[in-house]
C-alpha cells in the first residue's frame, strides 16, 4: 500500500504590502500547499494600517492569520519606523536616509519565529517575500544572508523545515506583473510607512511602489494623498 | 592624536541557569566588556523561578537585565516546557523523553532579538551559553548551527555584531569548574524545569546539573526536593 503523503504546508509572513501579498497569491494560485499567514505586530508607526490590510488580504483568500505581538521591538529597538523613533524620511527608496527605517534584526526575528511555529504546527516550509529591490538598503534581504539563514533553518529543524524566498532575484515591478496575472488583491494592500489612513505617496516606500506599478505599465489601485505622476 | 577605542559591549542571554551564569561571570571576570544581560520570558512552566534567579544573578554583579516578553511562544508553540504543554519528563538529560522539552526555534529567536538589540544600543557582541552537553538533544546548540548563525549575524549586521558561544565545546562539568574558579554565584541559580519553588532533583535538567557538580568534584549549593546521591 502506498504511504499517504502529507500535504505541504507553508508558513508565510504577511505584512499587508505588495511583496508578501504576491507571495500569498503565489502559494494559493500555483501550489497545493496549505497556507498559514503570520502577521507580526512590532508596533511600527504604520502597524495599525498594515495589520488591517494583512487581515483583509488573508480574509480575501478565506484565511485567518496567526497574530504575533512583538511589542519589545518598539520598546527596545532603534528605528524611525517605530513609534519610539524619529520622523519617516521622504524621498527615494535607495536614498541613504531610508536606512533610518531599517528595523535591526527584523527578518531574522520573523524567520526564527516562523520556524518555531512551523515545527509546532507541522508545517514544512517558511516563506518570505524579500526581493532584489530590497538588497541595497536591507542587509537581511540579500542573497548571502538568505543562503546562510536557509542553512540555519535546516540545522535547527534537522531538515524538517525549509526556508524559501521565491522573489529573491526579482525586481518589485516583476513582482507586480506576476501578482496582476494571479489576481493578487492589490486594492487591499498597504505600503506607506506613515501613521495615517491614506498612503502619503512621498515616503521611500510609497515612491518605490508607484515606480514598480509604472514599470509594470499598470495602475496602482490604492489612493494616495499625493501622487507625482 | 590616538583615536579613542570604543569599549567592547556584549549582550548575553541570562536564563538563571548554570551555563549563562558562568557566561556572565566569564565576561565580568575576564574581559573589559560592558555587559547587558537579557532575560527572556517565554512563559515556560519554570519561568517565574528562573527569571527571579536571573535577576538576582544580574543584581549580584550590579546589573539590571533587559527583559523581553515572548508570550507568543507559550500561546503558539508546542513543548512540554510551556504552560500549554504536557508534563515535564523525569530521567536523564540524554533520554529521548527529554526531546519533549525542546522549544522549537528558541535559540534562533533569542539570537535574532539579541542581534537587533545589540545594533540598537551599539553593542558589538552577542553571547550564548550553549555547551557540548546540549548537542545531543538540541539541534540549535550544535557547532554547525552556531557556525551558520555566526554568518547570519555577520551578514545581517554588515559585520557590526559578532556571535560568540565560548562554551560550545565544553562539558557542563568543565563549565562548573570554570565557574567555581571565577566565583560564579551558583547559590542564586535555578535549573529545574518544574513549576515549584524547590528544585525537584529528578527532571533531566536537575539530573544533568547534579552530575556536572559531581564530575567537577564540588557540592551544588542549591537545595533539592530529592537528591539521589
Amino acid at each position: 500500500m502506498k504511504q499517504q503523503q502529507q500535504q505541504p504546508h507553508v508558513v508565510l509572513a504577511l505584512s499587508g504590502g505588495l511583496d508578501s501579498t504576491t507571495l500569498l497569491s503565489y502559494f494559493i494560485t500555483n501550489t497545493h500547499c496549505k497556507v498559514t499567514p503570520v502577521v507580526f505586530n512590532y508596533h511600527s508607526k504604520h502597524s495599525q494600517w498594515e495589520i488591517a490590510a494583512a487581515e483583509a488580504i488573508a480574509r480575501h483568500y478565506g484565511l485567518v492569520p496567526t497574530r504575533v505581538d512583538l511589542s519589545f521591538i518598539n520598546q527596545l529597538f532603534k528605528s524611525n519606523l517605530l513609534h519610539t523613533g524619529g520622523d519617516i524620511p521622504e524621498g527615494r527608496y535607495q536614498d541613504s536616509s531610508m536606512a533610518l527605517t531599517v528595523v535591526p534584526g527584523r527578518n531574522t526575528i520573523f524567520i526564527a519565529i516562523m520556524m518555531g511555529l512551523a515545527q509546532s504546527i507541522g508545517a514544512n516550509t517558511i516563506a518570505l517575500g524579500v526581493h532584489g529591490g530590497d538588497h541595497f538598503i536591507y542587509p537581511d534581504c540579500r542573497s548571502q544572508y538568505i543562503d546562510h539563514m536557509y542553512e540555519v533553518v535546516r540545522d535547527a529543524t534537522e531538515g524538517q523545515v525549509v526556508l524559501t524566498a521565491p522573489f529573491l532575484h526579482n525586481s518589485k515591478s516583476e513582482i507586480v506583473s506576476m501578482g496582476l496575472q494571479m489576481g493578487a488583491p492589490y486594492h487591499l494592500t498597504r505600503t506607506c510607512y506613515k501613521d495615517q489612513p491614506l498612503a502619503c505617496g512621498k515616503c521611500g516606500s510609497c515612491v518605490e511602489r508607484l515606480e514598480a506599478f509604472k514599470l509594470a505599465q499598470a495602475k496602482d489601485p490604492v489612493d494616495y494623498e499625493e501622487r507625482d505622476k
